[in-house]
């Protein structure tokens, strides 16, 4: 399995806003394990950048340390394998600030496809998305901490993804495990 | 997508013996995110149980810790997936005990199937794998911690399985992330 092209698709944690158990808007708090696991994901399939969202100035100076630690610090000679991961993050505050980047960045407008454990009205399929890559056009995908975006990212964005399902009537996946299986689903052949 | 056949699979994660950065045998420790991440991905794709083995009297307590919390304690009412996904955990002292277990539960010999992120001289692939799944007899992936399965263990497996491959030369993702897209690969139509 190989990917035919080098992907124009970024990839975004969102810390704020995103809704806790209750359904009602928070900014959570970051995991270090989320870094990892999604930055060695990103450099695994081609993701050129993976954006780090969170408004709050602590849990950013926080990512910053850890992101330091393993590509400039003691970590980067440790283990280089983790600081070529790590070396994809950029921590940003908002998803407005992410969007400016790509635009920057690659000289084009980006298209936001919002994740969710349920379907929602402006759904798209796996096959569709894997299509509209290929059109070399810039994509962002977001995935959500804690119980998920909130509803007003997912209505502002262009599109959303179709929920992965395993076979089951369960839906509970970690956002670190639904990632990986998202970015292999539409970056593999 | 949509699994087409209860999957007569088990997984396993394998703390012992395990390889750690120097190539040497160890027993590493459980990482709390492992155990609520590979069973919540289990209960996703209909896998029957998940093993963690660990010859570690006080690992093997913790986990039992871990476990109890979400599916008797505080958590299961906190979180009754999280319950759903927890409850699929047994905690077996080496790969005989969990080779013990499928017998005496299926009334089947198991075949073992190892993973590695370097490929191997027993390598099947996803295909001949998922073809494999479909004749109903029980099967067992074996998932490493650290550096990955010790030569030992990939030796006596009946199978390894093609690394994942993300379309780079990248290939260092977490066990947590592999797990994930190997389920995926193998169990979604």
């Amino acid at each position: 399995m190989k990917v035919s092209y080098a992907p124009n698709l970024y990839v975004a944690l969102i810390h704020y806003p995103v809704i806790n158990k209750n359904g009602e808007t928070i900014a959570s708090a970051v995991t270090n394990l989320d870094l990892h696991d999604i930055a060695r994901l990103a450099r695994t399939y081609g993701v050129p950048n993976f954006y780090v969202v969170t408004p709050l100035v602590d849990q950013k100076r926080l990512v910053e340390k850890v992101v330091s630690h393993w590509t400039t610090g003691y970590g980067a000679t440790y283990n280089p394998a983790r600081k070529k991961a790590l070396e994809l993050i950029l921590v940003k505050k908002s998803l407005g600030e992410v969007k400016a980047h790509i635009l920057e960045k690659t000289g084009r407008e980006t298209r936001v496809v919002a994740t969710s454990a349920r379907s929602k009205p402006k759904n798209i399929d796996f096959g569709a998305f894997r299509k509209l890559l290929r059109s070399g056009k810039p994509y962002l995908l977001l995935l959500g901490t804690a119980w998920g975006l909130s509803d007003e990212v997912i209505a502002a964005a262009d599109y959303t993804l179709e929920p992965v399902c395993g076979g089951t009537e369960y839906n509970h996946l970690s956002v670190r495990s639904a990632a990986a299986i998202i970015l292999d689903r539409i970056l593999t052949l």
